[in-house]
């Protein structure tokens, strides 16, 4: 008996394939679901399958709903006119925490990586084509992840963008607030110089 | 919209009542699961649940089982007669891989805590008692863990078990293997001293 009985090592292996956990970490949190108690257990087992099912994308802005239309865009308070465009739903969630965005989003589901076999037919970009010809958008943000795929993607939308008569911008890259100059890289301190902003 | 739609919430929940999981953590694999497949999500659902029903403890030895005794119950090339008493069935495993132990066990399901209302009826110690009476038992080993409960366990344990004519050992303190004897505590550099041994 050097393995674990088999129900037990299946609840660790499923644990394991989650992103982060490692071999002892998978052991210690599939004990602690078998120490606890049998309705702990159910819960835990429903909320998987509630949130899996549950949750479906956005018929407009292709972000994680309940509903056909996610909070944002079944909000009639945020302004229509600005799309943030975003890698996936959590970027809405970090956005959504700085609390003075008051635009829309449009989530890809991801960043072109040719490497990985992510082509522009792979993300949400024909939906946020057919915004821009639907919706009276001014502005495009945007918001990919300053990473090599993230750039990509924004340099290829911006491209794409450009034949319609709407602004394109990108988050300003700089020293991260808080950070410290000596620990910043180069290239981030090249773009905070070169992004550098006159004081009134 | 600052908060997570419901479903998504609730699995974040969820995964942060598990040990060692902090906020952050919980988000990420609350996200990895519902960005996985229907099938994996299901899976892992089903496997919460199979563990947590398809596990009883042990007939005998108390350990976790899917059947009335335990593997290790179960094997008839496993002495009875020497008996390794641990606080749970972690323990069982640790010891398990060391490979060469091959008595049975006895899992206490705990250490006595009388702060947080563990006292000797919450542990399996009358089985211990009753296998005592009913096996034919050489020694017992008290291998709960070196903290203040497991020591308090093994000692109350030791007075317990003294009627029986069965020897009593304890497992040896001492500096670990691959430690730096400039970093072991006191009490642990103590207790090697004490127990030093003649090389013969």
């Amino acid at each position: 008996m050097a393995e674990y009985i088999a129900p037990l090592q299946r609840l660790i292996d499923e644990f394991r394939r989650l992103p982060g956990i490692g071999g002892k970490t998978a052991v210690r949190l599939a004990f602690s679901v078998v120490s606890g108690t049998d309705e702990a257990a159910q819960s835990f087992s429903d909320a998987i399958l509630r949130a899996k099912r549950g949750i479906k994308t956005c018929q407009r802005c292709c972000n994680w709903s309940e509903d056909d239309l996610c909070p944002v865009c079944a909000d009639p308070d945020r302004d229509g006119g600005l799309v943030c465009v975003v890698e996936d739903a959590r970027d809405v969630m970090a956005m959504e925490r700085v609390r003075d965005y008051r635009g829309t989003y449009h989530v890809l589901g991801g960043a072109l990586s040719p490497m990985n076999g992510i082509g522009p037919d792979s993300l949400h970009i024909k939906e946020l084509l057919s915004r821009l010809e639907s919706e009276e958008i001014r502005e495009v943000i945007l918001a990919t992840n300053p990473t090599v795929e993230g750039e990509a993607t924004a340099m290829y939308l911006a491209r794409l963008i450009s034949p319609y008569d709407v602004k394109v911008t990108r988050l300003a890259y700089g020293i991260p607030v808080g950070g410290d100059l000596e620990y910043a890289d180069e290239v981030t301190l090249h773009r905070a110089m070169t992004g550098r902003q006159t004081i009134d």
